[in-house]
């Protein structure tokens, strides 16, 4: 997608030394940062840090940091262990695991000579394949867009979004942003409500900021305004993502999701979640009563980041004696959900 | 109520030079800093500029700026002209200009030199009224939690409430929180989830510091977070104030009300509102409909306010180019009320 006019994918192989490079979100929106990874040391720091972070994203990047290891040593007992190094940066990642899984094999049975090359290769096509999924899904979630676009005879369609689902944290597109943008370059009068996404705002900080990059009209709401703005048909769908969704349709995504899945229905207003297929967690029956929650440190809730004086800094907005709880994911039951947009298609639910 | 150990109302009459004093919020929960409102003039200033806030209080510091008004001169025109200046300061405050329309009559028809007497007793008439109508309001509700920690069988009753409806926005007790510190103050363990309240943050700056001064147990949790928290029982009753509440039951109170009351409602858990009756609106017969929600500042979105080094700075959090809503308040649709708590009884809805 573009950055001020020119395209870029969120990571990407650097020819002219051999290095992945990234852009290094963790000062996004304030500062646009490309950050060179010449090592696989520096790859666990980029990972583990948060330079980088999103499902698709961090499936890739973990496909990049293997090609580092095995370029900094082709033998497989420091490929094993750099797959292990690798695995352990976001545990509760499953695109990570997924990308590690699928090298480690095919590099081991190869001859050590062959190994950099095949590596290369694979996270190129790991890369690859995130970025086609997810264009898939803008395809397929235009439709739905476009749909509604003439119903209300080209009038604006204006879409909710909670968190961030966009290009950022995949390897390019995004899942629920993606529709959002083959919607405007089609033509579409489309315009984006923005969640803030409390506690790290990454509504705020990333969704508004790519947005804003592809000249999407979009208009930032702190995350109580949602229920206002359907109860008042300002709102014609909500789109979100999804960081695991179980067997029973039901979908852990950013804290908050599930508020604005209420007020989707209770104002009948169509819910879609979108999402590569590999988020489907067959394993997990019951998403509400199974899918584990992560509890984040109440820091993200008692500090805010943001620019004072052309610098960030974090400031306190609570008092000093006050405790907080953060959860990071909630779950919207499959009855809330109006269909699911999926690289292989939309499956509507209600 | 209590602040670091010692008993203060929200505004009091300064008996020494004839002045009125207030908690000056605009520096909680940095600072406590008392203020002294010694003219009209610095009155007109505190209620515009929000040295103080909230329904009741705002009604009383009316009642107390007329009685500084009167002070400066007993003739007719002055006080019909102050009036006026008083009114014009926070338009859409409904106690606000219902103190002035109590007062102005009867100073009016007393005798010139009774005035300043007479101004200074309903003054403070005004306030004992309000802090009496929160304290009933309090042991009304008081019942409700009572009732729950008894079928809890004394175990932890939990508590979420959203924006600030404490003793800081009245004279004394609160509406909402009243309950809460007749409970605590009786015994009963209570435990108070405190939305954050984007975007002035109202939870974390005053909620949160006036429970804390009171030592009554509270977690602060981003807006997001309540509907997890209730799907997975971790409340037993939301409790929250109304800023104007129609003849059909619809509560208008701070924006992101609705989205609270939508997941009490779908996990089953009471959902009560308190409030002073003179909050009844009965002019409105359809609060979704008719009542009129302020749109404000996007600033308010855009900036935050914080401590940064030990003084408060205000930070940009979302990018240059973004454009933000801001809208005060919402509409709780009565179907999602259990029940309204004022000084005159509790009314069960649903």
């Amino acid at each position: 997608m573009q950055v001020n006019n020119k395209n870029y994918r969120t990571i990407w192989y650097n020819k002219d030394n051999e290095s992945v490079k990234i852009i290094d979100q963790r000062y996004l929106p304030f500062k646009f940062i490309i950050e060179d990874i010449n090592s696989l040391e520096e790859m666990l720091i980029a990972i583990s840090d948060m330079h980088l972070r999103g499902a698709g994203l961090i499936g890739a990047a973990a496909a990049w940091g293997m090609y580092l290891a095995v370029k900094e040593s082709q033998q497989e007992e420091f490929i094993n262990s750099s797959a292990i190094k690798l695995s352990k940066t976001r545990p509760t990642a499953v695109n990570l695991q997924a990308a590690i899984d699928l090298m480690l094999p095919i590099i081991i049975n190869a001859k050590e000579e062959d190994r950099k090359e095949l590596a290369l290769k694979l996270a190129q096509q790991i890369s690859d394949k995130d970025a086609e999924s997810c264009k898939q899904i803008g395809k397929n979630g235009y439709k739905l867009i476009k749909d509604l676009s003439d119903r209300k005879k080209g009038k604006t369609v204006n879409i909710l979004t909670h968190c961030n689902a966009g290009w950022l944290a995949f390897v390019d597109y995004g899942s629920a942003l993606s529709p959002i943008y083959e919607a405007f370059n089609n033509g579409i009068d489309v315009h984006v409500y923005v969640d803030e996404t409390r506690p790290r705002n990454q509504g705020a900080r990333l969704t508004a900021w790519e947005l804003g990059m592809q000249n999407v009209p979009h208009t930032l709401i702190a995350d109580n305004v949602g229920g206002h703005l359907m109860q008042n048909r300002m709102i014609d769908m909500v789109i979100v993502g999804a960081d695991r969704v179980a067997a029973n349709g039901d979908v852990a995504n950013k804290i908050g999701t599930y508020l604005k899945a209420l007020a989707a229905k209770d104002n009948n207003i169509p819910f879609y979640v979108a999402f590569p297929s590999t988020t489907f967690d067959k394993s997990i029956n019951n998403g509400v009563k199974d899918i584990p929650i992560e509890l984040r440190d109440e820091d993200e809730v008692l500090f805010m980041y943001g620019l004072y004086e052309n610098e960030e800094v974090k400031v306190r907005i609570a008092p000093e004696f006050t405790k907080a709880v953060n959860y990071g994911f909630d779950v919207t039951p499959a009855r809330l959900v109006s269909g699911y947009i999926t690289e292989e298609g939309t499956e509507i639910n209600n």
